[in-house]
């Protein structure tokens, strides 16, 4: 009567779409299960993808074969290339998106996809044998059999409203949420930790004074987040900018003993870096204003959200906090804030490939790892679906290094350091930042997602052609000396740089901080027409040699430790001399390898020089690294 | 600190929109609250508006100033006529919808609205002091004050899905169910029925087999609801028709042990003119198929609705079913079907205003008073929002007789017969449907919208010329004489009509079955320029002047009977002479007028004409009609 899979996928937020599609595009049948059709891929939070770090993933997730930054491509009502002015490190796209849009076009591209199908249902249980799952029951007691199952359950798992002094059961916008899988995962021993996000009021369009405010257009230069896209949006809707003032900061004051925060009622912890407007208020109680960003929820709906101003405090006073802010002073609140609890499992209970390490073939991926973020959501699911797939295929999971992609950072960073609170992307998480680079997404994992069969050969081809011609054009420059002629001083002087002395190698010259690529071709006369990716490319590979090789070294160090594996099966207990608390962790932690165990807080240096050695003694040699 | 409005409505599906857009648009400030401000004006079931009888209310409604019509216009993805063959009294439109569409483009129009603001909220109470309701508290405690309230609750009140042998406690997908209010509800003694309703499975268009089934194309001519529609909708999307055979009644037969209708799970009564594939199976056994439409749910979506196979039958015994059907034998189920339990109200407890007998100022619409179907929510929400309106402006309520609508045939059933099923409009269910046909809706009606004020000036000035229009030709026709000459011989030979004796007045020409306006104006030689509403009303009005002038006669009688108005504080018992049951069912349904009192089932004409004696021996002289 059960109906097999290979791959079921409960949930379809931003972390399920891509667990989906990467399972089903790698062959295997795979089920989607979620609690409303209409609610795929819902933003219940800010409308908008990318930002720092975060627009990074998502350049990341479309190089791996994901699907976020294709739709957000076709559906966004802004793009902006933040850090311009800053160093390639740490530029990064943000799109505004177009909620209804969005979810219409992914839910679309989830119907037509093989080997996939999608079905409204809540799942009840996992259906557990000898600590492996094979399937799922749902709340109507329909049983589904797959060899792997991934749990992205965001803030549904046992959710919880809070406003004000008011705490009731539900997930987000009254939908139901899901207390029975919580109450098993709890049987199962999984270690659980309250987490709690907000989300801040609504207004109608309508009812704001925007000449209070502050325009923020988008880019005049269109740009997409996919290496595919080839359609761009021209048509922009602008954000805009107001603040809080003393006035705001009294009334949130005042009614600090109403808020659930200061009740004593909320046992979530909250996200650090959006943290709700009581929380700023109080922890920063010396700015006299805070930024508010009015942000469109779509083109063709007046909701406006007032990124900024998350809270839980009482309806009430987020109205008359509204009131105080410019341009929101006759504002009319279509949705008030709310903040929302949720279960999330103690993420250093995974491996890295996501999977858990007490119940075989289960994998978990989104806020259910105690993360936020859609992108961080989605950069987990791809990698949970590819790594589900893998191992119903008998196939080595895909584990993305730190060193290689800032998925890997995120995923090292909570199965080997577990999080306090919802953890959030940021550029300081990656030591190696430099590397980690918006415009080099593809270089760095085009080949991964290849290999993992996420990419087409078509665009692998022309991939392959876009490093070829980076690397010929590089070549090319380093071959050409460029003479101190008439010419070549009256471009450099244009750019307000020195003369030359002597000749020059033209790839020396566009070191030179003041040069670009323009210049040197208009120095050497050329008519060359190189994508402008390419040009980017040469440019930065140039310009940032030393950097970027210095980082590669440290790097190089790093990828040796990483292949010094751990197995499994290692026994600790058995390597006497480490010392207690790095026993304790690394029996916690499990790493799979030097590298992560080195970065497990409380494993020091002197542990990490004993467990090499240990593991070189081949003591454990011939154990099976695969359970 | 409470927020004051002149009218709050609760909800924003069918009737909640129309009631909060009528009650805004006359001036008054009106909240609307709802679950989830995503599901406003979502379809549940199927993707379509108009059909018989449904598809004049929706003409109704824009007549009246509604916005259903608008918005199905703009949003649709096929239309039709039907019943071409047939006579213009049972004409009417049919729309598929594209949900996501009708939902956006009706939430963007509730946005705009002047008046008008719209709240994510859950109503747990109405403020009630003195039998008068001055508000109503949400779940997170807050109270928004008003004048007036306007319940339409859809199947959310105490919302139960019944899925074979299973029931638990939910509105659709998902979403919280409204359970305090209920409560409330019958804590203040309102008679509640417990109803149902279901929904057929809807399946992935990719694992349908198309050749398996029929075609069913939308009209070439584009057509329109709105009068006030400009822009038509080319390009269409077709739906198919197959059937259930007899594997599938057998399917269902074997396990009817296993549904909830015969579990005796279900006390709610469903509706008969929509029965689940269960309940047709069981009534008409003899039937070896049923028909089956799909029904796409949208442009941009591959969900297909299967019309015709509502069920609630358990989810693995609908695949089986889905299987034996052409075209559906891979099909890949998206939703189950299922049915839905919920509460509403006896619909003799309200006057033909739809407001209740015991709370004054609380108003109800749409399923809450016993109905089904989209457009008969719609029509009753547009005439509570006037006329919560009016109430509050100390006005007249809009009460529309059966004579000059479908709106006006529903709510007066409603409140005089009441219904012990959910009730849906059918052309049968009118006497005098002569008169209400889909064409006129905008003669009938129009002038009663100008007067609420909901029909602009420019749209009435363009009525009345439309008026004129088809006064002055159905004059100038019964003006010119059309002789036998050779010319008209041959027009009326080529419509295969017998020739001309003598010379014939226009217009008693065009009565001929065979001849239309456009011969006519053929024989006339004319080139006259006439509206194509304008030639169809010219050409209706003459052809059935018998009929229609029969039924105005009638209508008349009645009229006069609407006139004898019966004061709502009228004491029955005081009335000797009247027989038992009369006197039961007049105290019970209290009608307004002695038209509507002769339509109670157990009041006799012995009855009435003893209710005319004394209403005429002015024995209740001078009381205020008008509580």
């Amino acid at each position: 009567m059960s109906i097999k899979y290979d791959v079921i996928v409960v949930g379809a937020g931003h972390a399920g779409v891509e667990a989906g599609l990467a399972a089903s595009r790698k062959g295997l049948k795979t089920l989607m299960l979620t609690i409303n059709l209409d609610s795929i891929a819902f933003m219940p939070c800010n409308p908008s993808v990318g930002g720092p770090a975060k627009g990074i993933v998502v350049r990341e997730v479309d190089a791996l074969g994901g699907q976020m930054a294709k739709v957000i491509d076709k559906t966004h009502i802004q793009m902006r290339l933040l850090n311009t002015g800053k160093g390639p490190a740490v530029r990064a796209l943000r799109a505004q998106a177009d909620k209804i849009k969005y979810q219409s076009e992914m839910k679309s591209v989830l119907e037509q996809q093989d080997h996939l199908d999608i079905l409204q249902g809540m799942v009840d249980e996992l259906l557990i044998e000898n600590d492996t799952v094979y399937g799922v029951k749902t709340n109507i007691g329909t049983e589904y059999l797959a060899d792997a199952v991934i749990l992205t359950t965001g803030t549904f798992l046992r959710g919880e409203i809070i406003l004000g002094d008011l705490k009731y059961s539900s997930g987000p916008n009254h939908q139901m949420p899901s207390i029975k899988l919580a109450d098993q995962l709890k049987a199962l021993d999984f270690e659980i930790v309250r987490f709690k996000t907000g989300t801040p009021p609504r207004v109608n369009s309508k009812s704001i004074n925007y000449d209070e405010t502050e325009i923020q257009p988008g880019d005049d230069e269109v740009r997409a987040f996919s290496y595919e896209t080839t359609e761009y949006i021209t048509d922009q809707l602008p954000c805009w900018l107001t603040y809080t003032n003393e006035e705001t900061h009294k009334i949130i004051d005042d009614n600090l003993h109403r808020s659930a925060m200061y009740s004593g009622m909320i046992k979530g912890t909250g996200p650090r870096y959006c943290p709700s407007i009581e929380d700023k208020i109080v922890r920063f109680n010396d700015k006299p204003r805070h930024q508010i960003f009015l942000e469109p929820e779509g083109r063709d709906t007046q909701e406006v959200y007032v990124q900024g101003l998350s809270t839980s405090m009482p309806e009430d006073v987020q109205r008359d906090m509204l009131r105080t802010i410019p341009g929101l002073e006759q504002a009319n609140m279509m949705r008030a804030g709310y903040a929302i609890e949720y279960d999330a499992i103690v993420p250093t209970q995974l491996w890295p490939s996501l999977e858990t390490k007490t119940i075989h073939n289960l994998f978990t991926a989104g806020q259910i790892n105690g993360t936020s973020g859609y992108e961080e959501a989605a950069g987990q699911g791809l990698v949970a679906g590819i790594n589900a797939a893998n191992k119903v295929l008998g196939k080595d999971p895909l584990i993305l290094s730190r060193t290689d992609a800032y998925i890997g950072v995120l995923i090292d960073d909570l199965v080997t350091k577990g999080t306090n609170e919802p953890y959030r992307l940021l550029t300081s998480r990656a030591e190696h930042r430099l590397l980690l680079r918006h415009d080099n997404a593809d270089l760095r994992l085009t080949e991964l997602g290849y290999k993992e069969g996420l990419i087409s050969d078509e665009r692998y081809t022309q991939f392959n052609d876009k490093k070829q011609a980076i690397e010929d054009e590089k070549k090319r420059l380093s071959e050409i000396r460029i003479k101190p002629n008439e010419k070549t001083q009256a471009v450099i002087e244009q750019r307000g740089g020195t003369s030359l002395k002597d000749g020059i190698l033209a790839i020396d010259l566009l070191k030179r901080p003041e040069m670009d690529y323009t210049s040197i071709v208009e120095i050497l006369g050329e008519d060359i027409q190189l994508h402008k990716e390419v040009v980017e490319q040469v440019e930065i590979q140039t310009k940032y040699a030393g950097y970027i090789e210095k980082s590669i070294a440290q790097v190089n160090k790093i990828k040796r430790m990483e292949e010094k594996s751990i197995p499994h099966n290692i026994d600790y207990d058995a390597i006497h001399s480490l010392a207690t608390e790095a026993r304790d962790k690394l029996k916690t932690v499990k790493p799979i390898n030097l590298a992560q165990a080195a970065r497990i807080s409380g494993v020091n240096p002197a542990d990490i020089s004993i467990l090499l050695v240990y593991l070189e003694q081949g003591k454990i040699a011939r154990v099976n690294n695969h359970e």
